[in-house]
This record gives structure tokens, C-alpha cells and sequence, in this order.
């Protein structure tokens, strides 16, 4: 499958990417890759996130991808220089797309949650002060979302309780926006939305990178018509990815494959 | 470090094994490895979660270690047979030492708690059954409790719930005995204990391993004094798995090395 858009991520989380995508851009093949053998990413050091990152990567230029989008925060995090420069093709993150969709909405205090690894790399909070210096931003690492997440309480009492605790003390900063910097929130939304509250917006990365990829292919090259193919290649395929990544797609995924990377 | 005794697990869970080791064999040498890179086997398949078993001990044994524990016990699920053929020294995996100590107990009820792995392998129900074919066993995978006590909520009003929702049915079958079928359960037992109450007893796998592997070195060979090194070799050495290792330990490890495998 020449010419696909490729996504990696560290396992199905990015699958919502790969959904809002197809949705927008029909026509277009996708090269799904997770690396959900070694994920998580998010408690991992610099070092091993990123030749993780680039091993995957590799694998998505030898299928001869036209486009990355690293839809992993945590690679995107730490990964995003080292990858642009050793990728033939155009590379897009998620944190540039999210950091401008929580600033177009006119917010001022901005807060950024994510894995370990992503709050304590700063790449959000670095690039929300670049792009604007005015803005106060905090962030907090929520490792047990992913958890509650693939365990399917996204809106449930005891996720409640918990985003409670990770959220009330950036809450009481009067927060305008969260920024949702792991792929796996945006499943914790009704829990998140009770905690936050209706003046917070919940900024989801996966939307805000879609928003970039169909920026990139308006103009004379889009619209080819008919409905492109889609390839998911895991790493590992246990039952419980694959159900995750059922209830992400809403469907079985066609041409599953486990690779080696 | 020839002649040490090596333990596996998949990242720091088993310094709980290590440390009750060394408290009643401490003139013994350690080579301890955590395949912290790749952590967290529960959620993966059979066969990644063979081929990293694999992989770790071949690590193990170029470094001449005496005797191969499994502490984790998803590995011992899956892999033990596969490690025995292959090792040219004793294998111990968890399994086989926590059913003993649950039916040392008199127990005639048993409940059996762990990762999606370990409790799909259905390896301590078979062992159970085998041993005490008149026992009954219930089992239920607990996905929620590794990141809770990786997160240090092991005495915890969120984690009492949790454990509320997971143990309740199988409480309500009048338990006697729970296995902790993971090495990181033991850090919730103060939330375990609250929940399952003063009748039913928590039969912690570390400390059964423990006394499988003292039981080898009576005799004519134990005891040649003095204190022994200790060795850790990580796959990842993440400031996360640094701060879990010290709360496990007590203290920084001493000798900790990055290791590829």
C-alpha cells in the first residue's frame, strides 16, 4: 500500500486519529502502526521512548508512507526532532496542532495533562509559551487515566473521583482550557467534562491533528474520490487490544496484521 | 558475578522478592533483572510475553546465575515450561509456591486475583485444582491495581473501592483465601486487608517464592557467611522505576545497570 498516510502510535489510543481521519479524508490510504508490544510509552526514559519511536517509524518509511503523524504524545514529546530529521516524508506531532487549537479559542490559562513522560519532557508548555508568551500555563502528569481508560470508565463515580484529585488543584487556578495530551483522554471525556465543569475546555489532541493533516491536502492534490484502504499493524495483538481497539472504531478492524519491528 | 542467584520480573515488582531473599539468604549473591522496557507483560499476548521471558533469561544465564527465580507472574504463567527446557540451571516460578501456601493455610476456598495474563493463563486455578482437586477457586483479573500501586495508593479510600468493585463477588462466595497473583499486589495490602476483612487471608507470592527457594539452600551448602552483592539490571531506568525500586528497597540501589537485552 504505497503512498498511505501513516500513523504511529504506542498502541490503539491513536486509532481515534486514525477515525476522525478517515471521516474527513475518505479517499486517502492509512498505515496504522502501535507498538502496543512495548507501550507504554509514557513511564519510559527519554532515551528508550525514542528508539522506540524511531523503530516504529522505520517501519512506516519501509511501507513507503507519503505522510507521519505521530499520534503518540509522549514520542511526539520527545521523539518529534530525531524523527523529522531522519523522515523522507513530511512529519506532523500533536503538539503544535494542540497548542493552536487551545489558543484559538481565546483561552488564557491553559492547562496541559498528559503521561509522565509527556509533562515532565515540557514540550507543551514550551510551545504554548513560544506561540504565546502571555498565557499562563500549568500542566499535571495523570498516570492513571490510560488505565481507566482501557478499562472502559470514561464515565464512571470512581474516574470521577480520581481527575478530582489530578484536576482540582489546576481547576482552582481558574482554568479556561485542558489540554488533553495523551490519546487515550479524550475515552475519559464524560468524566472529565463533570470535573471540569462547563466554563473549561477539553482540547483533544487527536481532533487538533487531524485539523493539520486535512489543512495539508486541501488544494488541487485533494479529493481524489472513492474510499481508500486501512491497515492496522501491531506489534502485539492480545485479546484486550484488539477489544480496545474495537470499541475505539466502533467495528472489528480489517487487515490486522503483527509485525516485528 | 558468577553463581548468583538470578531473578526475573517484568520491571521492579520483584525487588519484593529480592528483598525477603536477601533478609534470610544474605550471604547469597543477587542478579536481579526488571524488563522495565517492555513492562508491562499482564496485557500482552502469550507469545510476546514468551519470547520476552526468553529473552530475559538468556540474559540471566550469560551472566552464570546458579538459580532462576520467576517472580513475575505473568512470566511464570506463561513461560515456565518453555524457561525449564532451555535453562541449564533449577527454574522457580511463582505459580507452584503460592498454591502450596494457600492450601498450607487449610483454606477450602480460594480466590485467585492478577493481571488479564496471568489469570487468562488460568495457571493457578489448573495448579490449584491439581493439588486440591476438592477445592474450590474463583478467579478475576484486577487491571486497575498495578498503575494504583505504582502510583502509591496502596492505602487509599480510591483503591478500597476499586478493590470494593473487583473482590465483592468473589467475597461474596465466603472466601478463605485471596492469592496476590502479582508482586506489585503487596503494596495495596492495607486496602486489600480493609476490603477482604479479618477472615479471609492474602497469600502474597513473593514471600511463598521465598520459601521455596530458602527450602534449596538448606543443607550442607548453606550458610558460607559473609554478605553477598546484589546486582540490578534494568531494561529502562526511568526516574518512575527509580522512585517505585528506592520505595520498594528502602533506599537507592546500589549497582543498578542499563541493560539491552
Amino acid at each position: 500500500m504505497r503512498e498511505a498516510i501513516g500513523i504511529f502510535d504506542s498502541g490503539v489510543g491513536g486509532l481515534t486519529v486514525l477515525k476522525a481521519l478517515r471521516k474527513r479524508l475518505p479517499e486517502q490510504d492509512y498505515l496504522y502502526l502501535g507498538d502496543t508490544a512495548r507501550l507504554p510509552y509514557g513511564s519510559k526514559s527519554e532515551t528508550t521512548i525514542r528508539r522506540y519511536a524511531l523503530n516504529a517509524a522505520e517501519h512506516l518509511f519501509r511501507n513507503d508512507i507519503r505522510l507521519l503523524v505521530v499520534a503518540c504524545n509522549t514520542a511526539s514529546a520527545f521523539a518529534l526532532p530525531a524523527l523529522t530529521e531522519i523522515s523522507p516524508v513530511p512529519v506532523i506531532g500533536v503538539i503544535e496542532p494542540g497548542v493552536r487549537a487551545a489558543l484559538a479559542g481565546g483561552a488564557r490559562k491553559v492547562a496541559v495533562i498528559g503521561t509522565e513522560g509527556t509533562i515532565r519532557s515540557g514540550a507543551y508548555q514550551k510551545a504554548l509559551h513560544r506561540a504565546a508568551p502571555e498565557v499562563s500555563v500549568t500542566a499535571a502528569p495523570c498516570p492513571l487515566f490510560v488505565p481507566l481508560a482501557e478499562e472502559g470508565w470514561g464515565d464512571h463515580p470512581i474516574t470521577d473521583q480520581i481527575a478530582e484529585i489530578y484536576l482540582r488543584p489546576l481547576l482552582d487556578t481558574g482554568l479556561e482550557a485542558i489540554i488533553l495530551g495523551c490519546t487515550h483522554y479524550p475515552l475519559l471525556r464524560p468524566s472529565l467534562a463533570r470535573v471540569a465543569g462547563p466554563g473549561v475546555s477539553l482540547i483533544d489532541s487527536a481532533t487538533a491533528v487531524t485539523d493539520a493533516v486535512v489543512q495539508r491536502f486541501r488544494g488541487p492534490s485533494a479529493g481524489r474520490g472513492g474510499v481508500g484502504q486501512v491497515a492496522i499493524h501491531l506489534t502485539d495483538a492480545s485479546d484486550r487490544f484488539r477489544r480496545i481497539a474495537r470499541a475505539i472504531l466502533g467495528s472489528d478492524p480489517e487487515h490486522l496484521e503483527v509485525v516485528d519491528l
